[in-house]
């Protein structure tokens, strides 16, 4: 079996992962911020080792702007939800994924204006098309730093100058970035950043999270307990409370500590370096397979461990099951939740199959893959 | 040590718990609905066992009807968010969480009319108080089925047929009832029905669930992508699509499986009379000491396993803090997320010590208790 579904959840993860979740379970068990006792003081320590570990990660002053969120998609609509009011002008880029198009376009049906900035066919943002864009009501750019359909990486930190320059928010979707290529909100000027756990981190499905700059005002979306402030039934204004509404995935909290240890152990630049190397092996392997089409960049410089393809004369959804089934390679076929990026690349609506690697894909697993692919793009030009 | 603050999140966990979780990450590892690989199909079945097991419990007829959430408050949220218009009336009780006071009041600063029927001081609300309560524009009655505070057991089934007798919609905070007593949407005329995993289903933190009545219209509150429909940038309306955006928590899920499957074996009827006899034990232990005060019922057969006090002459606070750095005893102390509740028993803003014993709790612990509570009680008083 050969996983490369990593753009969808990221698989194996490290030990230190359910190690942390098993200690957590069997030693700790509280519940952080909702009493005084030893295990709910203990979980506390655990959540903050965590907003710690990320501010690091992503170069952020003060942990307590951090709240957790269940996934990147909660993170975002916090964000777009609570910061968007009809009227305000919103530019994006047309190779967003649903999670943030659809809340876009809801709030588009009630009076939000929405530019959709064209990319260009691998992908890439002009910032300068952004900054053509702005207008006197603009209020936010978002976009995200790497395409999921076909890893393209933006510049996103002069589209965060572009943003600052012009006093409007700057929003990142860092859901293929986030533990794969530096993230850092001050030299790119993140107002907001979003973030899911079990990616590019490494860790447990039900994280995420969810930077604010504190220089925002920050208003509320789910309201609930909050541990704090118990005597109003008003929610808490303040950061990290306002966004982190009943009880947290401790638990998983605790898995992603461990997988955020690796990371550091490992080091960004490290599997970053490892992740070009496997992507670049998978593409010159497959470019030159007749009836193979790749989208996106060739350079695995400018991309992350995410390839879209296309076998000429076979569906992807057919060629996806044979890769499962005939050769035990995983993959995700489709639109992947992002239309808009498919009509921009060129394979809406049939969609594409998509490889997705990671820090523990070895190159053997690689040529296995390139291998399928030639198998299965003959029999499709018979 | 002694964990009694089940009230807050359940601990041990049944080992079945873990054990799921620990597979799942080892053994499966995709996320359900996005791909059509193994792996994904494997977490799908996972996914879908759980609906079954849950809908199961509830009696509930489509298993589709149940969505995933990170906790009780979310499934609150979706509820009184999405469904409750300026203009309508809601009806509630005295007795709610923040997680139901706090989205209710922000609606009512919005023009949503609200009625809070007071309950008794032991925390009992009267169906008849909340028919009378009903006038032409009431949308829905909302009540808790237990309390988190004192454990007293309302009426649901009367409160459900004054709601569906006079066309209103009903729904139940199950938080600290699921698992625990039986909930049978059926009988109770439950519309929605919002639970946490993590109490006393003893499942993992980051696992609730909503359920909602086929017969009602659910709209979108979190948008994103669903893995269905990617071809439009609009959020699918059915269940459990539009209310499961991005990547579910299926570690938690398949964890949740293993709790659920533990809760069969045992079954709830001999977790309820277990939980009966411990509390019983405990109340009679402690309602002679002098000094000491209980609130809410003194049957256990009225309430759940949870029971606040106060020692005369003594902060709750620091109750607390002796309890557990002297006697190794976890309670939770203060305002428990609660205000209106602990305004209706008589003890805001004070709060109370929280006692929450479990399946799991042993008698010779309630014992250790309630002679602990004996000593400080003592020390109070001189």
């Amino acid at each position: 079996m050969i996983y490369c579904d990593n753009g969808a959840t990221s698989w194996p993860k490290p030990p230190q992962m359910l190690e942390q979740m098993n200690y957590f379970v069997n030693e700790i068990g509280g519940s952080p911020g909702r009493s005084g006792h030893t295990a709910s003081v203990e979980a506390e320590r655990v959540a903050f080792g965590v907003r710690e570990a990320l501010a690091e990660m992503f170069n952020i002053k003060d942990p307590q702007q951090i709240a957790f969120t269940k996934n990147i998609t909660e993170s975002l609509n916090y964000v777009i939800q609570t910061q968007l009011k009809p009227g305000d002008h919103v530019i994006t880029s047309s190779m967003e994924h649903n999670s943030v198009m659809r809340p876009l376009r809801m709030l588009e049906s009630k009076g939000l204006e929405l530019t959709v900035v064209q990319c260009d066919e691998e992908g890439f943002l002009d910032p300068e098309k952004v900054k053509a864009a702005i207008k006197e009501n603009t209020k936010m750019i978002i976009v995200n730093h790497a395409s999921n359909v076909i890893g393209t990486i933006q510049d996103v930190e002069a589209v965060g100058k572009v943003a600052h320059e012009a006093g409007v928010l700057f929003t990142l979707d860092a859901a293929q970035s986030a533990g794969l290529i530096p993230v850092d909100v001050e030299k790119m000027h993140i107002d907001f950043l979003c973030v899911t756990g079990h990616k590019g981190l490494l860790g447990p499905t039900g994280t995420g999270a969810v930077y604010v700059n504190p220089a925002i005002k920050v208003e509320p979306f789910m309201l609930g307990g909050t541990g704090s402030n118990s005597e109003f039934e008003e929610q808490p204004e303040v950061m990290p409370d306002v966004w982190e509404s009943g009880t947290m995935n401790i638990i998983g909290v605790a898995g992603l500590a461990g997988s955020l240890q690796f990371l550091k152990e490992v080091g960004i630049p490290n599997i970053h370096k490892r992740e070009v190397m496997l992507t670049q092996r998978f593409i010159d392997g497959i470019k030159d397979i007749p009836g193979v089409k790749i989208y996106g960049p060739l350079d695995a410089m400018k991309k992350t461990a995410v390839t879209s393809i296309n076998i000429e004369g076979a569906v992807c959804s057919e060629v996806g099951k044979v890769l499962d089934q005939g050769f035990g390679i995983m993959t995700r076929t489709g639109l992947h939740c992002s239309p808009a990026a498919h009509k921009t690349i060129g394979s809406f609506p049939q969609g594409t199959v998509r490889f997705g690697f990671s820090y523990f894909t070895t190159e053997e697993e690689v040529d296995k893959v390139i291998e399928a692919v030639k198998v299965i793009a003959e029999a499709a030009a018979e």
